[in-house]
């Protein structure tokens, strides 16, 4: 079991997010993060997909997914020439007693409070998964009440295998 | 025409995004950013969803999204009562006479920059989508070679509205 992550340029149409979510589910494979915004041209959408499974069949897919309509370029992303990041809004339940440490906490993980409420505190984090994860794993002593995560978006190093498009 | 924003907390099984997307797509509703992470507990998935459209046709369509299979509950996060954050990651033509201006504008971003390469530099920054939007259009003047922005995550404010499982 492998993760791989898989950086697409589509054409920014309906339908398109669909039909490549509908190529992993059906052949069972969940998508472990998605994400997707329109880049600096507004025709085009990136999308960034993690997905863990069989190498063999993940490779499969990728094939499958570049003959989609609307789907102008595929590629991996391999750790070694790429940054991931992720970002995470967390809300905490944290009483008066309870603030300090977590601050102490987001300092040093350079997070930042978004929110105040009474009883609770927003946190806003970016960071790779491993970061976000042992983040997570601290706040949940003092109790998550929500969380959302954007999933990992990512991009190659360096100024080689850039996709362009005319 | 407005911006919706939707909540969805959903199972964590392959298709539901399919079919989600596929719900937006059939009524030629484009999902202008989506992202999808597993929650604290990994059962399940968040998936925040920016749509826009006529006001109507959004509501109908957030009705049959919560009767869909394996969605646990959908909302939409009004901009009053929530915090939207995005991510994006740009990596932007950099010559050495022009690094420094670059840089200057990336700290009063509160930007990061998290690659240096010999003709480029990869820039991470958070924030609301005007921060965001702001940001790209001063890196357009210097050249943006490729973007990935994470599209919004959000939590309503506070401790009310918290949806619970079991």
């Amino acid at each position: 079991m492998q993760k791989k992550v898989f950086q697409l340029l589509v054409d920014n149409t309906s339908g398109v997010l669909s039909r490549i979510s509908g190529l992993f589910s059906r052949r069972g494979y969940n998508i472990e993060s998605i994400t997707a915004g329109v880049t600096a041209d507004p025709r085009f959408t990136r999308i960034t997909i993690v997905a863990a499974g069989d190498d063999e069949i993940l490779e499969q897919i990728e094939k499958q997914v570049a003959k989609l309509v609307d789907v102008r370029d595929v590629k991996e992303l391999k750790p070694e020439e790429s940054v991931y990041r992720e970002l995470v809004l967390i809300k905490v339940r944290a009483a008066i007693e309870q603030r300090q440490g977590i601050i102490a906490i987001a300092d040093s993980f350079r997070a930042k409070i978004i929110d105040f409420a009474s009883e609770s505190l927003m946190i806003e984090l970016t960071g790779d998964q491993q970061k976000v994860d042992a983040f997570i794993r601290l706040m949940e002593d003092y109790g998550i009440l929500e969380l959302a995560r954007t999933g990992i978006a990512g991009l190659g190093r360096g100024t080689e295998h850039i996709t362009y498009i005319e």
